[in-house]
């Protein structure tokens, strides 16, 4: 690779500037890149698409496993639908892409490219639900959506996205809460065992629910800023959307009701939060269980040819021996220096890199580097398999622990305005525990004056117990303290 | 189920309306219904979208086989993306829907929403391609699209539909048409392998060819009503959209070329062509290899709690035993006679059935009867599972075997005007392979006359041999004869 090259293609290191590296980090990890002529929009890139193909294969099957099925519902909607729920057409109006023209002809009532699906799934689900021998009705979909939002930020906050949506119909609010926090955990389990991202699972507030629910559960990841992402979101639509859509059914007891709903989703804003949790100034690094490429083995050539016959054959073994154990190995003989194949790997974030030349034939090693740790170290060619497995669990362990610490060291508890309010003009990245008291009127105050925003209230058992004290602001009693923070 | 339910839910036997019958089969099936507030638009319910999965899931496996990767590219296109390419605008520009507004705000310059990506995609391989070892480019996309079609019909021609669209860049024209044949290779091998469709290779007349291509290939399959439906294309797109997005490369030797590119694709109208490849005026037949359940265990319960609880423990094990062989079973102990759920399953397509008693369960056999198949039998408990397996994979065969014999009965080949005419004028429901000129104007005159279109001049080694002779319409020379047929 020419030195030119290798300036055009350079990370920003963190320190300098944020922002930049996450840019960085994505154009060399060849994950995705910005639209350009389509406002707001990214290409998602065949090394970005694989790792949300893996995402979307195990979160498929653990839905599954709870008794959801698979649909496909229109992308467009009837303009008149999206105003049928009052709170839903207030959040989504202003970022709506609308289809005036189709098929030559000027449309009587535009269609909007659904920003979200409740209202054209409860038109449905009134079709299809009369009975409580009906329900509940556990559907999910798969899909791209669009939302024209005036910022943007790659895989964070894009004008078309792709997402699951989670819709459920139930005959008991009780039922649907269920449903709302199962899905909750099935998110929360994801993202801790696949992709290695801790998350706090708690309630959003008021001002930060989702457009036209009852409730909103959220799970919040801490970034490498010590910012927050929302990764995932589960509603209790409560009857709203049954209301609106006229979806009844028949009780055991013969009376007429409307349906309790919940809708849940996670969409490609869970690779920007991949990126973001776990890789360094060299670039991407990915959690094994989402790696689409494992483990890399790089030959070593030298003059003698014969030897590097050697070296290919026993590549091409160790390839074979890795994927045969569920490894997903490649062996990169193409024309070239190790160097060069190793700096591109590096930034691809391929956990585990072997080189291997025909001294290490002889000796029966192979040089060995884990992409999250800096040292090389030579290793038995003999146990190369075995270890492999090992190195890739310990590092989807070791990333999870290095994520948990970050955030518990970046978690302040705090009891004073002025410590508040302090903490947040010399620093963005912490997470404040503190207590609030309850009103839109003290959250607004806060964001106005140091941009934190409430994340989540805690639910229990995550080590943010509920206790009441008195608002960091208003000194009024709080019932419990909240997660304060700046969000993507 | 009630009479009047059983009413409402009649299949129209095929005898008596064909197009009647399918709409019947879907329904009943649970594959989808019309969309009615979103014109043309359908939706896909959990029972079809299941089949679709496994459709994409193995043609997915058998594209990644081939070296192609999956990304994914906008939704909307600049509307002026889509004049670029003088036969593209003329073939599509009628069925564009249009987005004006986005984000409360009328756009300068309006987007369609993708019928196809050839121009966007071509944007993009400008950008990515520079060299000839940028090349080949192997990129596939599983996405939504829309054609604003006026008339409509069930997966077979939806206003939006979901699909899979390759694109791909070659250095040459050579290794381009490879590809092309290469994937219509495998469209052919899984319509035949998994759908147990048979199919017919060929190439597309000018006249029926992609809006852009040098050529277009297709798989071409016989319906039960004689028809033909157009299941996959492969195109050979040339240079065209090359020099229209001044897609360049700079070769071996230093010179600067457009590239040659393919693109090819399958949709959710695979669906369509098996439900009219299979199925009967009983409901829907699912080959196994595509059936989301294969084998269905149905309880007979009598009095004796005892003797039921019997029935459940072994159904329920028998059901274990199926899904641990890769078998994918269902034990329906749910309340209800077992009459209603024959019925039921039988709609869905379940390829086997097996009804277990309690003298059933003292004598070791069960009720067995396959879903194509008029008669029931008894089968032993004991070899169940062997059977199971044994029995599936006849069921494929032999639906392929009906097929293909279907459509040898009713191709014929025909060397007079008067004999092609008087076919079409008396049945709808033919193949005819038959000497034609080469004209277009020929081709339009037949069309006019009697409906018929060319579905493609067949390839080689298909049991349709090229040999010359003289226009069926003009008696002019003719290279070869060409497959005739009403499509769908």
């Amino acid at each position: 690779m020419a030195k030119q090259d290798k300036d055009l293609s350079r990370i920003t290191p963190r320190a300098e500037s944020y922002p930049d590296w996450y840019q960085d980090v994505i154009r060399e990890g060849q994950l995705a890149e910005v639209a350009g002529i389509v406002k707001g929009c990214m290409v998602i890139k065949p090394h970005g698409y694989a790792i949300w193909e893996k995402i979307q294969r195990e979160l498929d099957d653990r839905f599954k496993a709870t008794g959801v099925q698979n649909a496909y519902f229109p992308l467009l909607i009837p303009e008149s639908f999206i105003k049928r729920e009052a709170e839903h057409v207030e959040g989504f109006s202003p970022e709506l892409a609308v289809v005036t023209i189709a098929g030559g002809e000027q449309l009587e009532e535009p269609y909007v490219i659904r920003p979200t699906s409740e209202t054209i799934i409860g038109h449905f689900f009134a079709q299809w639900i009369q009975s409580h021998r009906d329900l509940p009705m556990l559907i999910n979909q798969w899909a791209n959506v669009m939302r024209w939002e005036k910022r943007t930020r790659m895989f964070l906050r894009t004008g078309e996205f792709l997402w699951q949506e989670g819709h459920t119909a139930h005959s008991t609010h009780e039922e649907a809460v269920e449903r709302v926090i199962q899905m909750l955990n099935v998110y929360a389990d994801f993202a801790q065992d696949f992709m290695a991202m801790p998350v706090i699972r708690g309630r959003k507030s008021e001002t930060e629910k989702f457009a036209g629910a009852l409730a909103s559960y959220t799970i919040e990841a801490m970034m490498q800023d010590g910012k927050a992402l929302q990764s995932g979101t589960s509603h209790d639509l409560g009857q709203n959307f049954g209301k609106a859509f006229d979806v009844k059914f028949q009780s055991k007891e013969g009376q007429l009701d409307y349906v309790w709903q919940t809708s849940w989703g996670v969409s490609t804003r869970l690779v920007g939060g991949l990126v973001m949790s776990h890789s360094d100034d060299n670039g991407l690094v990915i959690p094994p269980k989402l790696a689409p490429i494992q483990a890399v083995i790089v030959p070593f050539f030298r003059k003698n040819e014969a030897e590097n016959e050697q070296v290919r054959e026993e590549g091409k073994k160790l390839q074979a021996t890795l994927q045969a154990e569920g490894v997903a190995a490649v062996f990169d003989d193409k024309e070239g220096q190790p160097g060069p194949k190793f700096y591109h790997y590096e930034r691809l974030g391929v956990p585990l890199r072997f080189g291997v030349g025909p001294r290490d034939i002889a000796n029966r090693t192979a040089e060995f580097k884990r992409r999250d740790q800096a040292e090389k170290r030579s290793v038995s060619l003999d146990g190369l398999v075995q270890l492999a497995k090992d190195e890739l669990a310990a590092m989807q362990r070791e990333l999870f622990s290095a994520a948990l610490a970050r955030r518990e060291a970046n978690t302040v508890r705090l009891d004073t305005w002025d410590d508040f309010k302090g903490l947040f003009d010399a620093d963005e990245g912490k997470f404040v525990f503190a207590h609030w008291d309850g009103t839109k009127e003290t959250e607004a105050k806060v964001k106005a004056e140091t941009g934190a925003t409430i994340r989540c209230i805690p639910m229990e058992g995550q080590g943010f117990e509920a206790e009441p004290g008195e608002c960091v602001v208003t000194g009024k009693p709080s019932a419990q303290r909240v997660i304060w923070a700046k969000a993507y």
